[in-house]
């Protein structure tokens, strides 16, 4: 399974997908987590550490070719390999905790350019991915649209848009269904995060009637203590963990995969 | 002057230029402001009604041409000319309460490409407007640190990063700094949003300890409550308007611009 997360800047992007890696591969999934967001940290989140060493996929442009007979950015050629995902060379991820994590790019140098390549690569690498039934993708989008502009994430088989209870994160949501059903993108639910109280979730079910919500998770106070003392925020409340595997059960039900201990 | 903001997603962009908008038109400056970001939305932020009828920045190639004598993109040419503001179209922008608003650039299908020529022309056009003294530029730019990747703001006198209470948003503010610089940008300063308490404020303080702080603004449930009842959320909370104008004063005498009122 593909999941791509989406969603307004701060709205928890990088959390939920840390939360969803963790929940998948504690229940037995082969997981990858993908940071594709240049100005995020999935690695911290995560309490990688040595991220540092991790080669990114902007690095990788002979690899995909080697592997899918396909030179990144090259139109209308034959596909003759699906990568798998055992393949892949150590020295393009990190293992932690059972979670390999990659990560699309480096931080450039001011003035040097835009994320274009790397987001062709990133599309590239993700197209060709042969997954077996017990491994998942979990990809950590930038925040905003341009993403969808760009397409990078179009074959996934979940865009999760993580809102918040306030009406700009909602609007980007509309923005982003809208551009996600352009590309042909259908599977699109909604995470609610940071709600303090039951007006923030009615105020995010009655903004958003028409989407598939996967659930719900609180604000939480030792969230925010954990991110201040720079200790990853992922293990740091209990309530949020529980939340975290009630969205991914949710999630394994509207996707009807089934689990890899069945 | 031409002022920057930039910052993570979600910690206040856009609330920031548009409080900054008003407190500059209130004392009798033009305002320019300029909605930089596909994902945002000054217009809504400012009040602004019928928004939809500019003419977005993206779109104004041939008028660029014409007053810089420069087609946007093109490397070497001479610059012949430096647009005044009081020359542009009216078409291009749009205004309500003392503030002329431009947009960067409508949102495209997904799946057509980047941001790439929207950026290329709004740094041409900021680049070669010619302000009087009492003409303020004020770019509310997209969330993150691609747009110093392109650039973008690269001529603007004042770079204002956002940061909120939250180890994500300093961690954002150090890779801006440095991208600035490498961008030969110098001036460069924080703002606080979103402080609940004297320990946040002290926690931004002692996160960015060699960064210049403007002035802070404070939670208020009231910019809450607007946005959720769907009002111009730069007219909610006098404290927080308070505040802007404190940060407008030490904006003011950072940069030495004498007041158009002096």
């Amino acid at each position: 399974m593909k999941i791509a997360i989406s969603g307004k800047g701060g709205v928890g992007k990088t959390l939920l997908a840390a939360l969803l890696s963790k929940t998948f591969a504690e229940s037995g999934y082969s997981v990858i987590a993908i940071d594709a967001d240049p100005d995020s940290n999935l690695a911290a989140t995560l309490g990688f550490p040595h991220s540092e060493k991790i080669t990114p996929i902007s690095e990788m442009s002979d690899l995909i070719e080697e592997r899918t007979g396909v030179r990144p950015g090259q139109a209308g050629a034959l596909y003759k390999l699906n990568p798998k995902v055992d393949d892949l060379p150590e020295k393009y991820s990190l293992e932690y905790n059972g979670i390999r994590l990659m990560v699309m790019g480096r931080i450039k140098k001011g003035g040097t350019g835009c994320y274009c390549p790397e987001n062709a690569l990133l599309q590239a690498l993700i197209t060709h991915l042969f997954l077996a039934r017990d491994e998942v993708v979990i990809l950590d989008m930038e925040a905003g649209i341009e993403h969808l502009g760009r397409g990078t994430a179009k074959v996934v088989d979940k865009l999760i848009v993580v809102v918040e209870p306030g009406r700009r994160s909602i609007e980007t949501a509309y923005r982003i269904d809208k551009l996600a059903r352009d590309i042909g993108l259908q599977n699109i639910a909604v995470v609610g995060n940071k709600f303090r109280s039951q007006s923030d979730r009615e105020f995010l079910i009655s903004s958003l009637p028409n989407f598939e919500f996967l659930g719900f998770i609180p604000y939480d106070q030792a969230i925010v203590d954990a991110d201040h003392a720079n200790l990853p925020i992922v293990d740091a409340s209990q309530q949020v963990i529980t939340q975290a595997r009630n969205i991914y059960q949710t999630l394994l039900s509207a996707v009807q995969t089934p689990s890899p201990a069945n």
